[in-house]
């Protein structure tokens, strides 16, 4: 086992009531907030992607300072979070529904969930991570569980399923939105050295 | 050993005569190219990442398109390349000079020599891709060898330098920057099965 040791800012935080006004935040930046909390215990490097822009006119004022005029989004190709933990690769998209029973397919893009195929077949660690809004809880779902139901058509999964194909994220201060916990459970466990 | 099997099309752009004249293609095209092949041989996903865009001002038209209308370019926090390769998380930063004899140091980012350095750290594979444009010669440089000269405060590194801790990226048609065929070698060697 490795031990991640907490540092004085940390510890800090730590010690001050707990806060849920923490839990109005949007799911990105929850996401957000841990992934800065991961790199500063110094325990994996995950990163949201920037946006992609297609850029149509750009302004050069001076040497170092460029103003962009004209630019549009552009449809990701991928998943909005990648990076490294303990060796292996993690690849996930997050989405938040705010039904209380079901998530609707279509908030994921198809080229996404064809990403996370292809990440499951190089030996990456492929999730995704979805959160009912209403009801306050944030699951965990391996990709390898919701490409069946994709590929067989299904227009939107129950919340019965997440509570069987999904684990629920702990919630902590400083780690809102824990998804390494439950990767160390599930992706790790026959991997301790 | 895993069997990468050639598409039709792959076969067809293999039989044509070598056209020298894609050596002058700037390294990223040649480097979105190879990993647009590596994607389509189904090796591996390795992609660039957007530059990131600190958007100011957007006008919204209809509900589906948004023009923005005024944004400035980031500084990159990461490198731009990351991926993943038969289960490990790849991260590499590709950096040309126009010097025959040396690569001035500062044409990386420090913090990206921090990020390969924390790469290096959870176990992923971090490298650099340096072309010597006027030489056409393209190396793969492992982050663990250039950061000891980082850390001493070294402002080139000679080209001989690249030579002895580099390795000579081979050249394909298909595969112009041919990277993971020096990392099959030089990290998967004693990982096959």
């Amino acid at each position: 086992m490795i031990g991640y040791p907490n540092r004085k800012k940390a510890d800090a935080n730590a010690a001050r009531p707990v806060d849920y006004s923490n839990r109005g935040m949007p799911l990105e930046d929850d996401i957000n907030a841990t992934n800065a909390y991961y790199l500063d215990i110094d325990r994996a490097a995950v990163y949201k992607k920037p946006i992609p822009i297609r850029i149509v006119s750009v302004q050069y004022r001076t040497r170092q300072t460029a103003k962009i005029t004209e630019a549009y989004y552009q449809t990701p190709s991928t998943t909005d979070y990648n990076g490294v933990y303990r060796g292996r690769y993690l690849d996930f998209e997050a989405k938040e529904t705010h039904s209380r029973s079901s998530m609707p397919m279509k908030i994921i893009h198809p080229h996404q969930l064809e990403h996370l195929r292809r990440v499951i077949r190089y030996g990456g660690i492929a999730f995704l991570i979805i959160r009912f809004v209403v009801l306050d809880e944030t699951y965990y779902v391996p990709a390898d569980s919701v490409l069946p139901e994709f590929d067989a058509g299904v227009k939107s999964l129950p919340h019965r399923w997440f509570t069987e194909h999904g684990r629920l994220i702990p919630y902590h201060y400083n780690i809102r939105v824990d998804y390494l916990s439950v990767i160390d459970e599930i992706n790790m466990e026959d991997k301790h050295q």
